[in-house]
């Protein structure tokens, strides 16, 4: 998985954030010529999809800094230093939502933006769902709104672009595929 | 959709590269207390769902330096300045794959890292795949290699970890979803 490897002539570090870092390396091609490489280093995430018993996914709208608008998602969040993946899923869910879960099932790992940045995503199925009574509160900087949602109420949210996330466009998808699988 | 916004109190520029560029903007929450927020910005980008009739996907392999190796994915691009995202699908698929189309048709659009970067990725189905005789080149600094595979070979490559791309993935799962579909 090496091939075209491009070896690091001089690695800069511009920025070294609460969250991300940003570098810029400079960079030997394949032919021999040289290019820069801006690069953001993540810690990387994960991402939980939850269906209650009733058939509805666990959502949570979120204002989005980037990009100036709220977004509805799956529950996800960052890993914490040396945080094991699938403790991270549970944390985040109950945090997010105030659900627990029986078991955490590791699904897929995804790069989100392969051309920038080394974030992956490490996506979980949530079996079991169940209320906690007295959940583990969000971080002090974010504010969350859960909302429970029918597979179809989901898609017509893709629709209207209230769904705009990838990992929820993924998330949405595969309980379609499921569907199709088993009818 | 401006549930929760989070008021910019100030924005500090860090960094303006010749792709990405970040700045820090310390805001005001929903609680009035304030914070600050990383953020990547990006010009967006494209990628393309391409069956041959053969019912082959086109993938492309490439080193992605973030990560330090190499992925296969679904052709896909930054979009430049005032570029059309159709136009730009193009582009690109001929560029890295030397095929043309007779119609591109736009899928949907999803942010793929939203906690962190505005990046927006334009999902497009390219209909009427053929083989361009003289196509137009890649980037100076961009080697890719083509490969075409089965639907099958493809969920292989995802559960080997040669796939892990959320794009990609997304494009992966959307052809056994239409597969499911139409049995």
């Amino acid at each position: 998985m090496k091939k075209f490897e491009e070896k690091t002539l001089t690695s800069q570090s511009i920025f070294k954030g609460r969250i991300i870092s940003l570098q810029v390396d400079e960079v030997e091609l394949p032919d021999g010529n040289t290019s820069k490489r801006e690069i953001i280093k993540h810690p990387g995430a994960v991402a939980v999809i939850a269906v209650t018993d009733e058939g509805k996914i666990i959502m949570v709208e979120q204002y989005r800094k980037a990009m100036e608008r709220s977004l509805v998602e799956i529950p996800a969040g960052k890993l914490e230093p040396g945080e094991d993946p699938a403790a991270s899923a549970a944390r985040e869910l109950e945090e997010e939502t105030g659900y627990g879960c029986k078991k955490m099932e590791h699904l897929t790992s995804f790069y989100t933006s392969p051309g920038f940045a080394d974030e992956i995503v490490h996506m979980y199925v949530a079996h079991g769902l169940r209320k906690i009574e007295q959940p583990a509160v969000t971080d002090d900087d974010e504010f969350v709104e859960l909302m429970e949602l029918t597979l179809e109420e989901a898609i017509k949210y893709e629709t209207e672009g209230k769904i705009k996330d990838a990992k929820t466009a993924y998330a949405v998808q595969y309980l379609q595929l499921q569907k199709a699988i088993n009818k």
